[in-house]
């Protein structure tokens, strides 16, 4: 797997690099970011995975996230996925809806025509992605975390429930918990998984909860003034799952943010230095 | 003076605004973005001037600076103007280049057609946006101070450098110090001034000093790998100035930054910082 740096930029000590590669998963070229703090030659750090929203490609986080100073401040690389495949042959929602297809792969490995072809992005972030990463970057796979905005949020929380051994701490912005209730989750799942609803568990926060999985705790960013609080998000049936399973959850709904980065870069620092503690 | 508000965005604490108006200086709208960190009820805060490189619209730095976090720390007003006047009537470099025109207005006011109409960008920054903003947010017209990127720091610059009783501090990232001896500069000092360069003295930083102007110090940072460093910045022409003034510069050359903004975001916080120590 080689792999092509499409830019690279000095930032906060460290280098702000963007990068493109074949992608056997999705059978596309697939572009993502890294940041790496100031580090010593032989020295491995550990690694945060952030994964983007609807709409969002790695640039979004790159360019609004605000996390280079905490990365820094703390020692940590940051590594942004693209959040669908691309290209010519990627088929799109037929209406080219925000929500579907392009820029809205939500982290799963579809099973449908015609999405099955290169819609894999479960397979690319946990698999792929990762196996590129510590083959060309300083980065300890023994120290993982993962954390995700909207739709990014949902990725990170199924995948953390998925690989609780992988991961040392889970966090989301806003996160859809429970894609099988709500709006964009059931459009999502029906065309990438199909009808049968029992193969969406598996890509369903609070259904992995109520079937199990387990993670000592979570942290969640929610701003009050969302305008997708109610319809898309409801983090009280995280909440009430959490209870159910004895799940640490810290959740803080912020009065007057929205669902925008400007809420994301807001909460970016706190979240880094959750992350960095149990990163340590 | 109307103000149409464009969008508002809680974000660390404060609230991100963007906002548009019929400006009487370039006869037509005008947007800019004002970040106002959380403040009592009838304090005023102290502000900082950011002007724009060429190329940008408010939206660059305001997406890209990191400002925010510093500015509600310290507690200071952010306000970012455009870089020129847009709109249907509004002429650009005949052959649409990136460094004349649209998105290069040099913050000065032309003399020549047809750019005399709409590029009043010096009438603008330095009367009409000023105006506006102390009439409708709670900042103080008594502690302000003024920092730009590139063109917007040799904006700052000769700003400052007119204005000293204006402003407590005056900083920049790049900055373009002498455009009468550089081809951006002479490029858009002769097309909008014309060719008579005793017109032009009032707009080169360099110039401005060995004319007399005076300021007590100035920060100036520069990325050592900035493409631009010898052709069109010239830090060492401002050095030399400053050298002979007694002018008190700070200039700190940045090994491996190139002129973007993931170097701004780098230094913006130490750039605020020396600011609000000069603000309080």
């Amino acid at each position: 797997m080689s792999l092509e740096t499409v830019s690279i930029n000095c930032a906060h000590g460290g280098a702000q690099g963007v990068y493109r590669h074949a992608s056997a998963a999705t059978a596309t070229d697939m572009t993502f970011s890294v940041f790496v703090p100031e580090h010593g030659e032989d020295e491995k750090l550990p690694v945060v995975w952030w994964l983007s929203g609807l709409t969002c490609t790695h640039a979004n986080v790159t360019e609004k996230g605000e996390y280079r100073a905490a990365c820094a401040k703390h020692r940590l690389i940051f590594v942004a996925p693209d959040t669908s495949p691309r290209g010519e042959n990627v088929p799109d929602d037929p209406k080219g809806a925000y929500d579907f297809g392009l820029g809205a792969g939500f982290y799963v490995d579809a099973t449908q025509d015609p999405w099955a072809a290169h819609y894999r992005m479960w397979s690319y972030v946990t698999e792929e992605l990762p196996k590129l990463l510590f083959a060309n970057f300083p980065a300890d796979p023994k120290r993982q975390s993962i954390m995700g905005h909207s739709m990014g949020g949902h990725g990170a929380l199924t995948i953390g429930l998925n690989y609780p051994e992988r991961f040392r701490a889970v966090s989301a912005f806003a996160p859809i918990v429970a894609p099988s209730q709500v709006p964009w989750g059931q459009k999502a799942l029906r065309n990438y998984l199909g009808s049968d609803q029992t193969a969406w568990r598996k890509h369903d926060a609070v259904a992995l909860i109520e079937d199990g999985a387990r993670l000592p705790e979570l942290l969640v960013d929610q701003g009050a003034a969302d305008q997708f609080l109610d319809t898309e998000l409801r983090p009280d049936l995280l909440r009430t799952a959490c209870v159910g399973a004895g799940i640490d959850l810290t959740l803080h709904l912020r009065p007057g943010y929205d669902h925008s980065y400007y809420f994301v870069s807001t909460f970016m620092a706190g979240h880094l230095a959750w992350h960095a503690a149990r990163l340590i």
